[in-house]
């Protein structure tokens, strides 16, 4: 698949640090940015924007705060093809924080909200787009919202000025048709707009996803490299670049990275495909409680923590 | 997805035993038959019918063989949901091999062929056939065929007997689209016929396809529990099952066996994605050279690997 508009994020150390709490070194994550520009990616999410006043240094890496000053003294002042992006949430971060985009090493923001919080998540990329950033907004956890709330919260993004609307499957429960039904839903509902995806593969399917996005006009596209990703990870960077046709994307550092990096790195913390992630996957829920599941010393009984996903809350 | 005309093949023993040499003891087989009855799973491939003139038995387990009474002493005479398949490679199994459908527990025999086999391969089924045995042919390596050939090999099954012919993709290498095309291909040109498909998971799609396929009307699916096959497997039996409505299927069993069994197996015989067999996937390839690759003691160089496959033969 080669179509020009086509861009890619890697968002290795973005969710790669929801596992390790952003514990990545400085020579790592400089590792990563120089491989995405030989790799001819788009843009690299090199963490989450947030203030101090909310999370704690002593548990987060940097790459949980990303101050510019930080930033700049891994990035420096390189000219290069990569485009650096931070995610906001909701409620974590204050506009004062924001510097101006011509004093900060950061081209985007990128705004995670619920449907909830969508009129907040619009005021907040507005204020950033103002101080100079790209911005998207990126709508999670979609496959929990009712379709009326859906197409409200679709009708006030179409009317905002942020240029692109991702549609994310965070909980890695959505099939193919179900990612054809959505993107076509958000193509429809917000003319002018590039809508992206941001998928999870506890089911397999988040590179699947990603491919049925494209073929749909999904042009912003999300991956990882290996995959690695909170719970079961992302669509992996490698068989993306392997996909797309685009010539300037180039998939061989990408592999040298894998086998210097990420292969150690993925015997030392844990991400991917796993039968507690596949549960919550299946029954569309939050990965937190197979989360939970993987962190203790032995797995407990998986058929018995299906039952109790599986089973409704009592009535009474 | 709910259509009465799905049925399930469970290959776990069959394709996994690609990676052991069938060493499964006879209580990890039974575990498994007993599993794929409560799970409603139609068809249980349990290993090769092979003769024992062409391999020997002290390299492989007795599920490379499938002697008839070898498997009574497994099955024996239980009357349950679940058929019996045993695959037989062309010029790997000699007539006077198969004793009549009414003497052996099998319910089925499923020829595996390239398309240059194909005459043989109608013929051993009919031979099949007229035993009193289910068949079906499954064509592999279907991406390395040209479309004159692969068109004059359906015209050729469509006028044999056999009922269920297979869409079968050897290297991992297919996406969606391609799949789309193939299953619309093996419709139009065998009415009248089941339509079946066997993926491998090379490039994360194994499951993907399966679903992928199931929308274009394909009715027989292969899958394996835990995904277990050979090099990056197969698609995953719970996957499978999660994402059928028929009401007949139940996943639970499968997830209390891949506690206890597949977990602790897959910690030491190999399987899964993996980048050397992401590399062949991508170029179309046999996995061969990533099986010699992943049983290295020390992973070689994996760019170095993926040139090596890409480049073109010398031309001279």
């Amino acid at each position: 698949m080669f179509r020009p508009e086509i861009k890619v994020l890697d968002c290795t150390v973005r969710d790669g640090g929801l596992i390790n709490n952003w514990q990545f070194s400085d020579d790592f994550v400089r590792r990563v940015f120089s491989v995405l520009i030989k790799a001819g990616v788009d843009y690299m999410e090199i963490g989450y924007k947030t203030s101090e006043q909310y999370f704690s240094r002593d548990d987060n890496g940097k790459w949980k705060f990303c101050s510019d000053e930080e930033l700049k003294a891994i990035v420096g002042d390189i000219d290069c093809s990569v485009k650096l992006s931070a995610m906001a949430d909701i409620g974590r971060i204050d506009h004062d924080d924001i510097a101006p985009a011509s004093q900060s090493p950061l081209d985007m923001i990128r705004v995670a909200c619920y449907a909830k919080q969508v009129d907040k998540a619009i005021d907040l990329a507005h204020y950033c787009q103002d101080k100079g950033y790209e911005t998207t907004i990126n709508l999670m956890a979609i496959s929990k919202v009712i379709e009326r709330d859906l197409d409200e919260v679709l009708s006030d993004l179409s009317k905002s000025d942020v240029p692109i609307i991702y549609l994310v499957d965070s909980f890695g429960s959505l099939y193919s048709e179900q990612i054809q039904s959505f993107a076509k839903k958000y193509i429809d509902a917000l003319p002018g707009k590039t809508i992206g995806i941001h998928t999870h593969n506890n089911q397999q399917l988040a590179f699947a996803n990603t491919v049925e996005a494209i073929i749909c006009g999904v042009n912003m596209l999300d991956a990882t490299i290996y995959g690695m990703g909170r719970g079961a990870g992302n669509c992996p960077l490698e068989l993306l670049l392997a996909f797309l046709k685009n010539p300037k994307f180039n998939i061989k550092p990408v592999i040298e990275i894998i086998q210097e990096l990420f292969i150690p790195l993925k015997s030392k913390i844990e991400w991917g495909y796993h039968i507690p992630y596949m549960i919550t996957g299946i029954l569309n829920e939050h990965p937190r409680n197979g989360m939970k599941i993987m962190e203790a010393e032995k797995l407990p009984d998986l058929g018995k923590f299906y039952d109790e996903l599986l089973a409704p809350e009592p009535l009474d």
